[in-house]
């Protein structure tokens, strides 16, 4: 299924005692659509406040619904902030985490002096104004397989990623009007590596670092020459690619 | 100033007591900016749950504080759903509302089978698929000064409007992707009548009435013949203008 959410009311996606997670809510819906126990995986394990516009989920369900039913009843069950948007039915073996050969992401800063009302929920706000050329150009440099250390996140031990190699294969900065909007897609990201990327991005579009010290950040592997984690709320999960 | 709102938890704009209102919200901001009770004159006196991203206000003040200054400090002291996105000085006697020539709206229905979470505050659901260019050459129809009492809502009579004649500048009815919008610029509207009008639109796109019935709708100025009345959440009022 292809899964929409704004993410400003959950606790992030993945499952936590006693927290509003958004597995939580599509498991709890899937219990009463299929009257089993139905165990959810995601593509992307988004955080507290991240939105997503093509989450993609998978599971295994005896249920005779087919897709079509099964997205109906889901929707008729899920509460507003979620939404089914496509379901169908995956080959044997299909996972939509481990299944997944890229995700994409889109980060949205509103670039104003003033904040704004309408998009507060999916932009962060930032006032001085920002040199989009030369972000793109500065994202542009960090395209490819790297070890990207210095824009991991911290995590908890048990999720520790083995290797910090990933593969970006776009990364890219444009401004449409007051906004300032960076997509990334990759095979996998780090915790918090786009929001570490998007910081370190602010760095280059406030001239505070130049278009070149990115690749030193990125080849020194340390975290602390990278900007700052901008905020969760600018950030949606666009799209999961499958081979 | 031009402001801007999330219509959602507003019981419109205009001051009602016990009630949270736009022109409450931002009379409470000027109080506290400029220490004097201020009464605010908003240009659209938009219905409970209906958004803005180009009201206009305006008021008199002594404050000694100019106009970014009180911009910034009216946004520092405002709620989040409320945002001064420009102020200016205005020529001597002017007032948003009896000096706006122009008003301009725009009604966005998500014409999908699913419902969209991410727009959900924006949008209209609409599953049934709308023919968009219909509806279109339908609105066409409607431009110019006409009496348009078939699509005046029911209101308070202390605000009956002393005639239902309008002129419509524009309306225009388009499909992007998955949403169908509908822009109207008049001179001044009736009650609901934007969203009258959407509703009335809304039979021609599903083919319950023809192009042709819509005028003979107008010329009956029977608001019985007329759709009903679309939900606010899909309404915005965009600009304001004077001459």
């Amino acid at each position: 299924m292809t899964v929409q959410y704004d993410g400003t009311d959950f606790a992030g996606f993945q499952v936590q005692t006693g927290q509003r997670t958004v597995q939580g809510v599509l498991e709890a819906a899937a219990s009463r659509v299929i009257g089993a126990p139905t165990r959810i995986a995601g593509a992307g394990r988004t955080d507290a406040g991240v939105h997503a516009s093509g989450q993609v989920i998978s599971f295994e369900t005896a249920s005779r619904l087919g897709p079509s039913e099964l997205r109906r009843a889901f929707n008729a069950v899920l509460p507003d902030d979620v939404a089914i948007v496509a379901a169908a039915d995956a080959p044997e073996g299909f996972h939509a985490r481990f299944s997944a050969t890229a995700r994409e992401y889109r980060y949205t800063i509103w670039n104003a002096e003033e904040r704004t009302a309408l998009g507060r929920r999916f932009c962060y706000h930032w006032r001085a104004f920002l040199d989009a050329p030369a972000m793109d150009r500065a994202a542009r440099a960090l395209v490819g397989e790297h070890d990207f250390a210095a824009f991991a996140g911290a995590t908890r031990s048990r999720e520790r990623p083995s290797t910090t190699v990933r593969t970006l294969f776009r990364l890219q900065c444009w401004r449409d009007g007051s906004r300032v909007c960076v997509q990334a897609i990759g095979n996998a990201f780090l915790p918090h590596m786009v929001r570490n990327l998007v910081g370190t991005l602010l760095l280059v579009g406030r001239h505070q670092i130049t278009e070149d010290e990115i690749r030193a950040i990125l080849a020194g592997r340390d975290r602390r020459r990278a900007g700052r984690t901008v905020p969760a709320r600018g950030l949606c999960l666009v799209a999961v690619l499958y081979s």
